[in-house]
């Protein structure tokens, strides 16, 4: 949705600038790039905003531990000294939106041209093809980090690449695949990824 | 669903009996009582019966950890050697049911004539509250142990009770409101603790 001069520039309309960005003293940093942000952090901030704007109530799961050994010394909290991580049997993200289950797993490639498949599980694929068999919506939110480009993707492109690839076929997912069957999202401000209006889209396409 | 003999023995019909209770030596094993299993394991035992037999896909979540300080062995798993609990911020269990987010809290009481409502958060109170306001079904599962009985409660009568309190009200659920408002699940073999029947009647009874 960005608009661009014909330099490439990009266009901002005066009177609606955000007025973190009128604050703002350095010039590079008055762009919308992530800042060295993890995708992590970006879609936590997301969530946040959607969660105190009543729009949407998505966590992230917290990350899975075999504890070991614990410690409970006299007048303090306990502590984990020994513990392991384990493998996540689901993806990292779920919540309710609007009557909607959603079920998605966030990951950012260094890549300028695919986005390559090991970086997703299979136990993550059997898990949203369960979630979709429950009439729950399930997709993953790429980034190209190079690129500064975020992209929504159906879970249904994302299967149909893995099996291709359990077959022998391509071990990534090619960025004009995303480009023709994503839905690609502008970062923002605040909210900072909206994912959820790539959501709504896939949903009218759907209907 | 017990069956006894006038002496108090259970009934087992013989063609029926699963392989698991064959097996079992003692005498007082044989009915379906909680066996000093915790809610949490019959949950989780239930939510993967329902998750292998694709009727709905509900995960605990992990707990949440600070992860201070870790370890990386040459050759081996990385360690975690200091880490602290933290409070979580949502409830225990959620998942995708026939197109319906669930949210859930399971609590157990000693208690033979009231839950505690010592034993729930107000961040708890909160989430499911949002949830609601999504759409989502919020419910808790509270086992009273010594009584061997399992009731599913609508959030709806979770939150008036807290709200009573927080107005210098009742500090406890009695037993009674349990039974007139909420709905009881009958332990049984597999699922375990089938709550989604209950939910099933929740939702009837609200259309």
């Amino acid at each position: 949705m960005t608009i661009r001069y014909p330099n490439g520039k990009v266009y901002k309309p005066s009177g609606e600038v955000p007025k973190v960005l009128k604050t703002n003293k350095k010039e590079k940093n008055l762009s919308f790039s992530n800042r060295g942000k993890t995708l992590e952090d970006e879609i936590n901030e997301t969530n946040l905003f959607y969660l105190n704007h009543q729009i949407a109530v998505i966590h992230k799961k917290p990350v899975p531990i075999q504890i070991v050994k614990v410690e409970y010394p006299k007048r303090s909290a306990a502590v984990i000294r020994e513990a392991y991580f384990r493998t996540a049997s689901t993806t990292d993200y779920n919540g309710v939106w609007n009557g909607y289950y959603l079920d998605f797993e966030a990951k950012e490639t260094e890549s300028k041209t695919s986005f390559p498949l090991k970086n997703v599980h299979s136990h993550q694929i059997k898990h949203m093809e369960d979630v979709i068999k429950q009439q729950g919506i399930a997709f993953m939110i790429v980034r190209f980090s190079k690129l500064d480009r975020y992209f929504i993707l159906p879970f249904q492109i994302l299967f149909d690449a893995w099996n291709k690839m359990e077959k022998g076929g391509a071990k990534s997912i090619p960025l004009k695949v995303f480009e023709l069957s994503s839905v690609e999202v502008s970062p923002g401000f605040n909210p900072r990824i909206d994912f959820l209006s790539a959501i709504e889209k896939l949903i009218a396409n759907k209907e």
